[in-house]
C-alpha cells in the first residue's frame, strides 16, 4: 500500500531550484508562502474532498458540508496565523447540478462571510463518478508574524487549542446511524457537530501569531499523532506528551463506552479536530493563558514538552511509548 | 439538462458585497485580480481535470497529461496578460499512487520550468472512482497592464494568436484510434500534439498587455463561438467574424475529409486550443502585426470586428448567422 508520505516525497523529488525572492515557504507547511510586499506575505493552500472518501451525504446535510469544505482551508490559514482573504471553489458533479447545490453554496459562503473572505472564482466541471470539492484558499500575514511549523525548540510547552478526539468519534457516531440527515440532535450532538462542522481557528491563529509566544504552529487534520510527528520532523526536534494532560471531554468518554471503544484512539489517531496545536517558550505560559482568556474568554490546553529525542513520546507514570505518524493516512487505512 | 453557465449563475447569486480594497476583479475572467501592491496584481486560477471526461490515459501519455494539466492553467495567467508563478496541485487516486506517476511530475514540472514558476504545495487525496487532476496557478502583472474580457469597444480588430479547431481535431483521431499510447507520430502529428501538448501562450501574452495595443482578451478554451460571446458580453457589445479570415491549418482540411466532417465545427465549437482571443483599435493593425512580428516572429490573425449589437456573428458574403455559446459547454454535449 503506498502512504501519502510516499507521494508526498515523489512530488518533492520535482520540486527543486526554488530560490525566487517571491517564495518564502513551499511545500512543506500548512500552506504555501509568498512575498506579498516588503512587510506582508501571502498565503495559499488547497484541499480536495470526495464523497464516499472524505464525506458522505448519507448524513452529511449539505449546508454543513459546504460550511466544512471552506473551513478546512481557512483551518490552515488559521494554522500560520493569517487572515483568509479569497477562496477558489472548483466542484466536479457526475450529473447535473444536485438539487441540494444551493444549500452547500449558503453552507460554503456563511464560513466565508463569517471570515470576511470572498468567493473570487473557481470551475466547473462534469465528474466521472464521483462529486468533488476542491477548494483553493489564500490568506495573508504580517511575515513577521507568520508561524511555521519549523519553530519548535527542545524545552517548548506543546499547546492544544480545544479536546481532541471529538470529530472522530462523531465519525463512527454518524457511520452508526447515531445522525439523522435531517438534522443533529440528542445527546451526542457535540460531537457529531464537531465532524460534520468543524469551527476554523482564524481567530485564536491571529491572536497567538501576533501574541510573538508562538515558535512553531500548525492545524491537526490527521490527528495528533501525525501532526505533531510533523511539526518536530520539521523543526528538528521530538516530543513528549503527557496523557493525562490531554483535553478529553466527558462526552467523549461516554461515547468511547456507549461504543465499546477506547478513547485514546480517537483522542491521539482520529483526525480532522481542526484544533490549532503550537508550541511556546515554557516561561511565557502564563503569559499565553492571559492573553487568551482576555481577548476570547478560553483555556488553552498544555500537553506536553518539545524534546532533543526525534520521535513523539506519550508518556504515563514511567511508560514512555513511541507514537509518531500512527494517524490518519490518506491513501491507507 | 443543466448547463455550466446555469452554475456560473447560481453560484454567483452568492458572490455578493465585495467591495474590499484587494479584490480587483472576481468570478467572470480568466483570472480572479487581487491587489498585490500599489502597481503590481495577483492573479488566481483553478482548472479541475478528470479522467474520462477531460482526458484520457488510453491515449494521452502521462507524460504529456502533465503537461497539458500545468499549461491550461498558465493559459488562464496568459490571457490577462500576466507572468506566472507558483503552482499548487491537487491529486485525487482511486487506489495507490499508480506507475505513471513520476511521468506524469515530469510532465508538468517540464511546464513549470519553462514558464519560471514553482510548485509549491497541493494536497494528495484518495478519491472514490475518478483520477483527478486539480490544479492553481498564481500570477502577477502590472495593474496598468492586465488585461480583461471587458474592455472590448465597437469598431475594434477582433484577433486570435493561430490556427483553431486543431485540438478538437486532434481528440476526434485520438478517439478514432490515430493516436497510440506509444507516442505521436504520422501524418495527423501536428493535430493530435495540439490536443495531447496544447502550448500556453504566455510570452505572448506579456507582450500584448505590455504593448498597450490590446483592449480585451481571453484565451479560447471552450471554442472561439462560446469564448468570443463570452467576452462580447463582459464588454456590453457584439462581434461579426469573417468565415473566410479564419486560421485554418491545411492538415485540419485534410483531417476533416478524411473523417467526412467539415472542418468549422472544428473551428468555431470546438475547444481546448488555448490560442489568444483578444482585441486592438483598427488604427493599431499594422503596429500590433509588426511588434509581434519583431518580438516572436509569428504572424496574428484578425477575424472580424467588434460590432454594437449584441451576440456573435459569422459572416460569408451575404450571409450573417448568429454562433453565440454554440461551443463546449462542461455538462451538456
Amino acid at each position: 500500500m503506498t502512504s501519502e508520505r510516499e507521494c508526498i516525497n515523489r512530488i518533492l523529488h520535482y520540486v527543486q531550484n526554488h530560490n525566487r525572492e517571491y517564495l518564502i515557504k513551499g511545500i512543506g507547511d500548512d500552506c504555501a508562502v509568498l512575498k506579498k510586499d516588503e512587510e506582508n506575505c501571502l498565503l495559499l493552500t488547497t484541499d480536495t474532498l470526495v464523497e464516499g472518501v472524505h464525506f458522505d451525504l448519507a448524513w452529511h446535510p449539505p449546508y454543513l458540508l459546504g460550511r466544512k469544505c471552506a473551513s478546512v482551508n481557512l483551518s490552515d490559514i488559521a494554522a500560520m496565523g493569517g487572515q483568509p482573504r479569497t477562496c477558489l471553489l472548483s466542484i466536479g458533479f457526475p450529473e447535473s447540478i444536485p438539487s441540494w447545490f444551493d444549500d452547500f453554496m449558503s453552507g460554503l459562503t456563511s464560513v466565508l462571510r463569517e471570515h470576511d473572505t470572498l468567493l473570487v472564482g473557481g470551475d466547473t466541471v462534469k465528474s466521472g463518478n464521483d462529486l468533488i470539492l476542491s477548494v483553493t484558499v489564500t490568506g495573508e500575514g504580517s511575515r513577521k508574524q507568520i508561524c511555521y511549523r519549523s519553530g519548535a525548540k527542545p524545552g517548548d510547552l506543546i499547546w492544544v487549542s480545544g479536546s481532541l478526539g471529538n470529530a472522530a468519534a462523531g465519525l463512527e457516531l454518524c457511520r452508526k446511524g447515531f445522525c439523522q440527515p435531517a438534522g443533529i440532535s440528542g445527546k451526542w450532538q457535540q460531537l457529531i457537530h464537531a465532524h460534520l462542522d468543524p469551527g476554523p481557528e482564524v481567530d485564536l491563529g491571529i491572536i497567538l501569531s501576533s501574541s510573538g509566544f508562538v515558535h512553531a504552529m500548525m492545524d491537526i487534520s490527521d490527528g495528533l499523532a501525525t501532526d505533531l510527528a510533523h511539526l518536530c520532523q520539521e523543526s528538528g526536534v521530538g516530543a513528549e506528551i503527557q496523557k493525562d494532560l490531554l483535553p478529553v471531554s466527558v462526552l467523549l468518554e461516554n461515547a468511547a463506552i456507549e461504543l465499546n471503544t477506547g478513547v485514546f484512539d480517537w483522542v491521539l489517531r482520529g483526525g480532522e479536530d481542526y484544533q490549532l496545536l503550537f508550541t511556546t517558550k515554557a516561561s511565557d505560559e502564563q503569559n499565553l493563558l492571559q492573553l487568551v482568556s482576555d481577548k476570547l474568554g478560553r483555556e488553552m490546553f498544555c500537553i506536553g514538552r518539545i524534546v532533543d529525542d526525534q520521535g513523539v513520546f506519550l508518556c504515563s507514570g514511567e511508560d514512555r511509548q513511541e507514537i509518531s505518524y500512527q494517524g490518519y493516512d490518506h491513501f491507507s487505512g
